[in-house]
């Protein structure tokens, strides 16, 4: 779909983006402060995802909360398509799901989607195995539960999941398929398949399956809560987050494609700190003169928006930094600083984990943990 | 497609069919008498199909025999979708494979399309799953070598197979597959990907693989033939027979969804002969006076065409029936009673090779055997 400039589709997000027309167009619904209130009690905490509104928008989240409230619980779904070393934006989510998952005390299935991405020609088999393996230990390093947390790859695990995709399958005509993902007669039969197969881990317990993704991946779900029920089983809820502006400018997202205008997981705290230095764009004024006078346009810094959204917990700090810099009183150099180091603690802490603990973690998460045993026992057959 | 009042396409065929025409139309060739004599040279002994022209078009079976020749072997392929209990049309291609097999000494490999057949909505997964094993019961009755075949169910099976099917279904655009299967915007995405599982097979080895089925199968194959090369491997060869015509008369071909119109592999004999005595079309006159003055049209009785394609061995006897038949002397049914008794003992013989051999066969060409035992071990993986 291309509309008034910006085009959002599930392949590709370009462009400034309008949240608030998003939402309205894809019929979702804001994230209200009522249930934030609802999210900070059952959890027992907030979180600044949701208190900056970086996840803004949802579908059926209040369900979901009242699901846990009584008992029945929910679980968590989310994935990853191996086309490529991760970046700040790929990690985040998993972050984000890692507290939902503690605090919720809930599932997470993590679909490795080695299928698609060969399907969309991201890829040799070789890159896109060799791409899943590193990705699945960048998720390892986020420190999931590896008892809660299902790791898969498609191909790997097809065996015990092909009983599902044949009767999802059947459910989902080209028609509604092409209108979802953009289908045309020369798409590969792989492509027009997957759907059904994207759609199976909503259906791997009778509990609600909530999906955090960016509210470009909504479109993704329409198929399944057509068919859900029908099959007795939930419509998938979701809560969506805002894309992260690449480091380049608002305008557009993270890319490994264009590893420069993203901070990749693997980069040293020297490339960090240059790329966000050299690279990231600015709001502020182009010299300093006009800058003290003028100040910087925050909605389109992306240190300020970076810092905001994803690395600056503390909301007092925040609100002193955007004040003395949209006056003109700090200086992009300044925010840039600040983000560099949050950026740098941050990948510290995450490839330490991963080193610490990754191949353990990585392990238990795909095939010895509690649930991943359990989900190499069983077929997922819709019963 | 449809032409000239005949129907062929993979999923439906009706009419009274001219099979040169279909030859020419699908593009294929006839077997010649120079084929027929390097088969019966190569396998040590002659078949009556293709004596009698039942077997009579194919694609690349010259170079299947130079294979052989040479000492590069082939393989075979063949398969049968669970939706009901099987008729006399059925089994008759098994019979064959298994002459090919023994006869050539090559391996044999039997896909169970349960996803098909369910993408179709020809039942529940549990009938189809019912099916499924009575169709393997009976062609375990077909004496089949336990260690050279493998019969798998297309479910239970993908595990082994999703690496292949991913590559397959992205060398196959939407507009192939329905242009070769008829597909449409209504199609469901299971069906849509089905023919890249379906050809899977002609990739389980390296060597050229030949395929055993009624020319209205050959289009399926097209999109195969397409891609093989690309991928390393061999078109599939192809040796294509007539169809057999319903009891009830040659518009058409028996089906099981009209038991009455076919014999049935568990009609008792007094069930057989009756069919046969009462409902299978003749070529004779109305009268027995009117008939022994004009005799029988051959070519539209039933009893004579079953005789001559598939069940008299006897060239002499077949000729003496034919001769007589036609002339007037021989009446409807003494010719009808010759086919039932026929049927009878082909009927007998196989539900005494399932009963006394069946649960073993089909344990050995599914799971213990030596071909299934390497099958289970493998991944294909088409590298």
């Amino acid at each position: 779909m291309q509309d008034n400039g910006f085009e959002v589709t599930p392949w590709d997000v370009e462009g400034n983006v309008d949240y608030r027309k998003l939402v309205e167009k894809f019929g979702t619904e804001i994230i209200t402060d009522k249930l934030k209130k609802d999210i900070k009690k059952q959890a027992g905490e907030d979180h600044m995802y949701l208190r900056r509104d970086y996840f803004f928008s949802h579908r059926d989240l209040g369900k979901v909360l009242k699901d846990h409230e009584r008992g029945d619980g929910f679980f968590l779904y989310t994935g990853i398509g191996p086309s490529g070393p991760m970046h700040i934006g790929h990690i985040i989510p998993f972050y984000f799901s890692k507290w939902l998952q503690e605090r919720f005390d809930v599932n997470l299935y993590i679909q490795v989607t080695d299928d698609e991405r060969y399907w969309t020609g991201d890829g040799t088999t070789e890159e896109i195995e060799s791409y899943a393996e590193k990705n699945i230990m960048d998720i390892a390093g986020v420190g999931l539960d590896p008892d809660r947390t299902f790791v898969f790859k498609n191909k790997e695990y097809m065996g015990n999941m092909y009983e599902a995709a044949v009767k999802i399958s059947e459910k989902i005509n080209f028609s509604v398929a092409s209108s979802v993902f953009g289908f045309n007669s020369s798409t590969n039969i792989g492509m027009i398949f997957y759907p059904a197969v994207q759609m199976i881990p909503t259906f791997f317990e009778k509990k609600r399956c909530l999906i955090p993704a960016a509210i470009d991946q909504d479109t993704y779900w329409r198929a399944q809560r057509d068919i859900a029920e029908k099959l007795g089983y939930h419509k998938a809820a979701q809560i969506h987050s805002k894309f992260i502006p690449a480091l380049t400018g608002p305008e557009g997202k993270m890319s490994s494609s264009k590893p420069r205008s993203a901070i990749m997981l693997d980069d040293s705290p020297a490339e960090v700190r240059e790329k966000v230095m050299k690279k990231a764009y600015s709001g502020g004024q182009v010299t300093k003169e006009e800058h003290r006078k003028k100040g910087a346009d925050l909605s389109v810094d992306v240190a300020y928006q970076w810092l905001k959204n994803l690395f600056m917990e503390n909301d007092d700090r925040l609100e002193e930094i955007g004040r003395k810099y949209s006056s003109g009183e700090m200086l992009t150099g300044e925010i840039k600083e600040i983000l560099a180091e949050k950026l740098n603690s941050f990948l510290e802490e995450h490839r330490k984990r991963k080193e610490d603990r990754g191949e353990e973690l990585k392990r238990k998460m795909m095939y010895e943990g509690k649930l991943a045993r359990r989900m190499w026992d069983k077929k997922v057959d819709l019963r």
